[in-house]
C-alpha cells in the first residue's frame, strides 16, 4: 500500500495529540503537523519537531493561495481544532478542494447528535455542509464520550486530580447506555478509518465500550471503596438549565462559564437522557459502526482506566480548563 | 407479509398522485389519503372516494391531539406536499412521533442536493433534522428530475402543450449527466422503498435513466425532425441570476415569478452545472442507490416518453402553473 501523507491540524491538542500518536504507531503514514505561524516556536511544537515530526506553518487567516500552498503534497487532511474554533475551517475546506485533498476529515470527534440540539455540533455541521457543497471527499469521525470525562468525584476528593466534570448529577434514571472511548485510543481508530476505502465519504462512529452512568458509579464505588452520592436529575431540569443559560448568555455572550454550562447541559440531554451516544442512534443517523469495521482494535477497557484513576496513575486532560469546569459545574450544576 | 396501512398527504397532487397509483398497483397496502378538512368536498378528493380510496381529514393547524387522532392506525406516513408548504410538516412530524408512526417519509421527492444551495431543499432539510431530533423512524426518498420537466420547446411550438420549463438554455457544456424519472414511475419506486427493511432510517435515490442535456436535445431533434437552437450558459451566468433574483426578492419576497426564477436557476446550477443529480453524488451524500436495490422495476424509458411528447400523447403536469413558468423563464431566463 502506498504511503499516505497526512496533514494534521491540532496535533498539540487533546484529540489531535491522540491522533498524532495513533498515526505514528500505525507506521504507514507520512505526517505533517500544521500549526499557526505564531505557534511554531511554542514548546509543544518544538517538542513535535524534536520527535522528528514535520511541523509546517498554516495561516487560516491568510490568502486561499497561501493555504493551498501549505497543503502541498498532503493526501489526507485531519482537522482537530478546539470546539470554539470550528468556523475557521471554512477557508480550510475551500483551500482543501483547490489543493485536491483526497480525504478531508473535518472536526467532529465527539458524540453523534442530530442538528439543532448542540451549539458546537451545529457549527461542525456547517463545515460538513460546506464540504459537501464543495464535493470534497470526506470522512466524518465521531468517537463517543471520553473515559476522561465520564466519572464523578469521590467524597474523599482523592480523584479530583483528574475529574473532568465535577458534579454528582446523574441524568435521568442513570440507565441510558453511552459509548465510551479512552482519549488515548482515539488515534488508533482514526488511523484505521482514514486508510479504509469503505469509509470514504461516510460518517463513522468508533468507541470502546457501552456503559450506563449507574454502572460507572457502581464500578467506581467498588474500586474506591467509597460511597458516592447520586442525585438523579430529570430531563426537564436540564432543559430548564439550557433555557436559563441561553437567556443569561444573551446578556453575556462570551462568558466562558456560561458557555461551558450550556454545552455541558446540552450534552447531558443528548447523551444521558435521549441516548444519542449509542451505536443504535448513530446507525439511525446513517453512521457506519466502528465495532463492525474494526473488531480487532486493542483498546483500553473502561475498568482498567478507572483503576488507573483510583490508583492515582491517570493523566489529567484540559488541565488549564479544569478551574473553569469546576466553577461552571460545581454545586450540582 | 402483513398489510401496511399507509397515510398519504398530497394524494391529489402530482407527486402524491403518482405515489397513490404506485401504492394501488402494488396491491399490498391499505391506503388512507389525508386531506385538509376544507378540501374533502373538492372534486379531486371526491374522485378518490369514488375510486374506493379512504379519505380522512387532517388539519395540520389543529391541536397535536387532533393530528395524532387523524394518524390513527397508520403505519407508514408519506408526505408529498407542495414545495412551498414544507414547514407545515413541523406539527406533522411531532404528532407522528406521538402516534407511533413506524416509518415517516417526509417530503423530498426531488434531486439530491447539499444543504445551502436551494431554498426549498433547505426547508425540507429542516424537517429531516426535526425528524431526527424526534428519533422518528424515517425514509427519505429522492427521485431525480422528472421526464416531464426535462425537454426544451420545439421551434414549431408543437410540444408547448406539455413543456414544463420553456427555454432553450443548456447549462454548462450540456454534457453533465442527470438522473431522469418519469413522474408516473415515482409511485412504483416509493411502493418498493417503503416496505423494504433495508431502507428504514436511510436516504434513497431512485431514478430511471441518466441523460445529458445534449443527448436530450439530440433525441428530440431526431424524433421531431426539427432543429433546436442551443444556447449554452456558463455557471457564472446562473450564479449571477440567482444573486440578482435574491436581491429582487428582498423588495418583493412573495413575487411568484421571482420565486420560480430563483428555484429554477438554483436547480440549473445543481443539476446542470455541478452534476448533483447523479448516482455518484447521491452516494457521496450517503444515499442508497435505487438501481442496486430494485433493478427489476419496469419503468418508462426516456425515449418512449419523448416519443409520446412528439406524438401529442403526453399529459401535461402542473397545468395551472404553466403560465407562471412561461412568464418566469421565457426569453432565455
Amino acid at each position: 500500500m502506498a504511503t499516505h501523507c497526512v496533514g494534521l491540524i491540532g496535533a498539540t491538542g487533546e484529540t489531535g495529540g491522540s491522533i498524532l500518536q495513533g498515526l505514528i504507531q500505525d507506521g504507514s503514514f507520512e505526517i505533517i503537523a500544521l500549526a499557526r505561524p505564531e505557534s511554531l516556536s511554542k514548546p509543544a511544537n518544538v517538542a513535535l519537531k524534536d520527535k522528528g515530526i514535520q511541523v509546517r506553518a498554516l495561516d487560516l487567516e491568510g490568502s486561499e493561495q497561501a493555504i493551498v500552498a501549505a497543503l502541498k503534497d498532503i493526501d489526507i487532511l485531519i482537522s482537530a481544532i478546539a470546539g470554539s474554533q470550528q468556523l475557521v475551517q471554512i477557508p480550510l475546506a475551500k483551500a482543501a478542494k483547490v489543493a485536491g485533498i483526497k480525504r478531508f476529515v473535518p472536526c467532529a470527534f465527539a458524540t453523534p447528535m442530530p442538528v439543532g440540539v448542540h451549539q458546537s455540533r451545529d457549527q461542525k455541521e456547517e463545515i460538513f455542509n460546506l464540504t459537501k457543497r464543495l464535493h470534497l471527499p470526506y470522512t466524518i469521525i465521531d468517537v463517543g464520550w471520553w473515559h476522561q470525562f465520564s466519572f464523578p468525584r469521590l467524597p474523599s476528593g482523592k480523584i479530583d486530580y483528574v475529574v473532568g466534570f465535577p458534579n454528582e448529577t446523574v441524568p435521568g434514571d442513570g440507565n441510558i447506555p453511552t459509548a465510551l472511548t479512552d482519549l488515548r485510543d482515539v488515534g488508533k481508530y482514526v488511523a484505521r478509518v482514514i486508510k479504509d476505502d469503505r469509509t470514504l465519504n461516510k460518517t463513522v462512529f468508533v468507541y470502546n465500550e457501552l456503559w450506563t452512568q449507574n454502572r460507572i458509579h457502581d464500578l467506581l464505588e467498588k474500586l474506591s471503596g467509597e460511597k458516592i452520592p447520586r442525585k438523579y436529575t430529570p430531563a426537564e431540569k436540564y432543559e430548564q438549565k439550557v433555557d436559563d443559560v441561553i437567556a443569561e448568555l444573551e446578556a453575556n455572550p462570551k462568558d466562558p462559564v456560561l458557555r461551558v454550562k450550556k454545552v455541558y447541559n446540552q450534552y447531558c440531554l443528548s447523551v444521558g437522557i435521549r441516548g444519542e451516544n449509542t451505536p443504535e442512534y448513530a446507525q439511525y443517523l446513517g453512521y457506519l459502526d466502528g465495532k463492525q469495521l474494526y473488531p480487532d482494535v486493542k483498546f483500553t477497557p473502561y475498568e482498567d482506566y478507572l483503576q488507573e484513576v483510583v490508583d492515582g496513575r491517570a493523566v489529567g486532560i484540559y488541565d488549564e480548563m479544569r478551574p473553569l469546569l469546576f466553577e461552571a459545574l460545581a454545586e450540582g450544576d
